[in-house]
């Protein structure tokens, strides 16, 4: 077996050090409060250029990205918060409404160009709206990672009103409001006790 | 600013190595031909422990995955599958079935137990099924980056039909098959070259 496999490949093979691994996944946390430190807006490009080389179907890529900034633009956000995401949306340094283009299919003949993927989901909206929803979700979570990969601290939302986020910012119709995500440098104090996972075999089955 | 600033956190604010990067976002590729080499099951778990880590929305993580290592456990699949992704799939060491549990709040008790999550999911099937495709699927990526971290090369489909797969794998009916992933060591010969990226101002604004 082992004849046929290139080293290159191999070497492919090990798995990142334990530093990164805790940066992505065991020691990051969802932030509720961050500190009043500035976010530069090159980072927020860093993180979304990592997101965007995570796969998605025939390369569709509907995610779609609203960074809130300034305290301008933060406020036309205030009226569909929930209450209890209120404060701390309104604390971060950024947020970012991540959406999806259910007319992510005028991109396709220069995302995939050796197919004619654009008809197959122009001529039916029902396709295109669930593989921009699924996809655009990949790619959200893609981009929480990513935004962790650059040094960032995230706290992803879903407590707010999609159709009033919509109105406001989203006023052509053709994006759907998906997660908001809080970003900065989250302050460990304010931090709850992390909630419990679910075990290997509540997961996960191998047949 | 600075003043209020944990030294601790900030030391937490850097960009992950080079080499991380790559091996998650950048260099990493979606894989259609493995080497004939064998994935040990303990990878898978390492994989999924790590991606059970990622955010979801009250904790809720309804993400549910089927690893098929067996030839009879793949064969079981092969009716569901697209022309275009039977060789590939059905040549890999592992095939994951990803799906997303619509009953999820069955564990909200233990996931969230300071509050009553529960019952705002149980009385609504509505809700609780369009937030069962959300985590779940934001729980696809996090695995599919996962897997990368680890070490292995992922191969995420969604050409199958997937009332199909629910009816051979899911007979219960509370499971959804949302993405199938294809999982060994990926052969970098057989790799297409990368496909185009939108750019930043076509996914992005800053306001």
């Amino acid at each position: 077996m082992i004849a046929n496999v290139d080293r290159n490949s191999l070497r492919r093979g090990e798995p990142l050090g334990a530093d990164a691994v805790a940066q992505l996944f065991t020691e990051a946390r969802t932030h509720n409060a961050f500190h009043e430190l500035p976010v530069p807006d090159a980072l927020l490009r860093d993180a979304l250029d990592l997101a965007k080389m995570g796969p998605t179907s025939a390369n569709q890529q509907p995610l779609r990205v609203l960074f809130l900034t300034s305290t301008v633009a933060k406020e036309r956000l205030r009226p569909a918060l929930m209450s209890g995401n209120l404060e701390k949306t309104m604390g971060a340094p950024v947020v970012a409404i991540t959406g999806y283009d259910l007319e992510f299919y005028e991109h396709l003949p220069f995302l995939l160009p050796h197919a004619d993927a654009k008809s197959r989901f122009a001529d039916n909206p029902d396709l295109a709206a669930r593989s921009a929803a699924q996809n655009g979700t990949l790619q959200v979570a893609y981009f929480i990672l990513a935004l962790r990969a650059v040094g960032l601290d995230a706290g992803p939302i879903t407590g707010f009103d999609p159709a009033k986020v919509e109105r406001e910012f989203f006023p052509d119709g053709n994006i759907k409001a998906n997660v908001i995500i809080n970003i900065g440098y989250g302050n460990d104090a304010k931090l709850f006790p992390r909630s419990p996972r679910l075990s290997f075999h509540e997961m996960a089955t191998i047949l």
